[in-house]
C-alpha cells in the first residue's frame, strides 16, 4: 500500500519539489489549494494528485481530512513577508496561525496522526535564541505554541523543519544566488550588502528529501514525536557565495560590496541548531551551482 | 498631569472594575471597544472616560492610539472559550492574537511605549511547564511570542499579568464561588467534581491594584522591561472554597462532590510563578466571601 500525503502550500517552490519527490517514491498525494491559487508551475503533479479546494472555513478541512486519512500532512503553505505593513497584520497571522490550527484541528477529527511543517531560521535570530526577526517570523514562531498544544493534548505528532536559505532550478523567488548567476560577466554594478554575514543554503531537493525522512519518522514511530530540527546545508559568507558563483560559472560579478547596508535584524551568523540527520550526504554546492548556470544558459536560448 | 490609560476589554468584569479603580487614582482612561460591545455594566465608566470604537483595523487603532497617546496600554480584551468548536478558530484566533498585534503595532507607530496585559494561569498547566489547558490558553501563550517580538525589535514595554481565579461583587461570568453562595441553606443538590483541585482565587480589587501596579513599573522604569508576572490569591482546594462559603454564609450547601468529573485537563494544582510583588496585603478571601454574600442578599430584596 502506497503511503498518502496531504500537502499544503505545493504551489511553492519547495511544495513542488517536495511533491514531485514523495510521488516518484510511490506516495499518493493530495493537495490543499487555496481557491485561486496559481498551478501553473505544478501542471505536472496536478495530473499524478487529487486536488481539495479550502474556502477559508475549519470544516471544510475536516471534510478533505476525513476524506483523503493521509498518513502524513507536510504543511508546507504560508504567507512570507520580510517586512509588513499594518494592513497585513490579518492575513499574516490568517495564513501562518489560522489555517494551520484549522489543519490541526481536522486532524484530530479525522484521527490523522503525523504533521511535517517549514519552520524558518529566521525564528532563531540571536545565536541559539528564539527571536524572531520579523513579524512573520513572528507568526511562525507563535504557531509552534499551538502545535505544542495539539502535541501534548490531542497526541499529535510533529516535526517542525526549520529551513534557512534554500535554491534550486526553477525558483521563481527573488533570491539572492539567481540574481548572481545573472550577473555573472555583466558590466552593470550589483549593489549588495557588505556581504559578511553568513549564509545557510540547502539544495531543494535535500530539503524535499528531509521532509520525506521526517515522515517516515513520525510513520514508524510508535510514540506521539514533537520535534523541530533544522535543514541544514552549506554555510558560507555572502562573499564566498559571489566567490562560488564566479568559480563555477567561470566568469565575474560586478558586486559592489556596502552598496546598500543590511536588512534590519539581519541575521549575521545563523544559530546551529540540531539536524534531523546530521551525518546525511547532501548536495554539493558547486554542484548546485553549475546545475543552476546550466539551466540559466538553456533558459536563454 | 495625570497619567493616561488606554485599556481593550473594558466591558468584561476585571476590565471595568479596573476602569473605576484608575479613574478613582486620578488616571484619564480612554477605552477601546469593539463596534457594539455590551457597555451596560460601564455607564458610570463611560462618563469620565473617553471612548474610541475599533473596527477591525489596525489602521483605526494607530490613529486612536496617536490620538489618545497613553502612558500604559491596558490589554484585556479577550474571547474566552473553555472548549472550542472547529468554527470557532478563526474569531478565537482573531480575538487572542490579530488584535493584540494591531495594538502592538498601534503602540509603535504612535511612540507608545507601555503594555500590562491579561494572561491565564492555564497557560501553565503541568507545574511550571507551559502546558497550555485548551485553545483558548494556547492563543494566549502564541501571543506571548508576538509580544516577545515587539518587545526585542522595537523595544515595547510589555508586563503579562498571569491570572488565576478571580471573584468580585458584579461579577457575571459562570463562577463556582457565585453558584456556592446561591446553593447557601437551599436543599437541591449541586453536583460537582471531586473537589480535591487546588485554586488560586483572587479578589478583583487586587488585580485591579496589580495591573496598576505593573503600569506605574513599566512607566518609572528607565527601560525595556519584558516580564511575566503571577497575580496570586488564595490557594485552596474547591473543597475548602465550598466551606469556607458554609462558614461565613453559616448555612450548608448540598455540594455532591464526584458528582461530575473534572474537566478535560482540569489543572489538579496550579504551577506556582514569580508574583509581581510578594508581600503585598490583599484582601481577606473570607471578608470577600462576606461582601458576596451582602451584595446577593441585597440583590434579592
Amino acid at each position: 500500500m502506497n503511503k498518502i500525503a496531504l500537502i499544503t502550500g505545493a504551489t511553492g517552490f519547495i511544495g513542488g519539489v517536495l511533491a514531485r519527490s514523495l510521488l516518484k517514491n510511490g506516495w499518493s498525494v493530495a493537495l490543499v489549494l487555496r481557491d485561486g491559487s496559481d498551478t501553473s508551475l505544478i501542471q505536472d503533479v496536478l495530473t499524478e494528485s487529487t486536488m481539495h479546494l479550502y474556502d477559508g472555513l475549519g470544516e471544510t478541512l475536516v471534510e478533505i481530512m476525513t476524506r483523503v486519512k493521509p498518513d502524513v500532512v507536510f504543511h508546507l503553505a504560508s504567507l512570507v513577508l520580510v517586512e509588513h505593513e499594518t494592513a497585513d497584520i490579518p492575513s499574516l497571522i490568517s495564513s501562518n496561525i489560522i489555517f494551520g490550527t484549522q489543519l490541526l484541528d481536522a486532524m484530530v477529527k479525522a484521527r490523522v496522526g503525523n504533521i511535517v511543517l517549514a519552520s524558518t531560521l529566521w525564528q532563531f535570530s540571536g545565536k541559539d535564541e528564539r527571536q524572531a526577526v520579523n513579524l512573520y517570523a513572528a507568526t511562525k514562531q507563535s504557531f509552534e505554541v499551538i502545535v505544542d498544544y495539539y502535541h501534548d493534548a490531542f497526541g499529535i505528532s510533529a516535526i517542525s523543519l526549520i529551513l534557512a536559505d534554500t535554491y534550486g532550478v526553477g525558483d521563481k523567488r527573488p533570491k539572492l544566488i539567481n540574481f548572481l548567476i545573472r550577473s555573472l560577466g555583466s558590466p552593470t554594478e550589483l549593489s549588495m550588502s557588505p556581504g559578511d554575514q553568513i549564509v545557510d543554503i540547502s539544495h531543494v531537493q535535500d530539503v524535499a528529501n528531509s521532509f520525506e525522512l521526517a515522515a517516515l519518522k513520525l510513520y514508524e514511530s510508535s510514540e506521539a514525536v514533537r520535534l523541530s530540527r533544522a535543514v541544514c546545508g552549506t554555510r558560507l559568507t555572502v562573499k564566498q557565495l559571489v566567490a562560488a558563483v564566479e568559480k563555477n560559472g567561470k566568469g565575474k560579478i560586478n558586486a559592489v560590496f556596502g552598496g546598500r547596508p543590511y536588512r534590519t535584524r539581519e541575521i549575521l551568523c545563523p544559530a546551529k541548531l540540531p539536524e534531523l540527520e546530521p551525518d546525511w550526504k547532501k548536495v554539493d554546492l558547486d554542484e548546485g551551482i553549475q546545475e543552476l548556470i546550466k539551466a540559466s544558459l538553456q533558459a536563454d536560448l
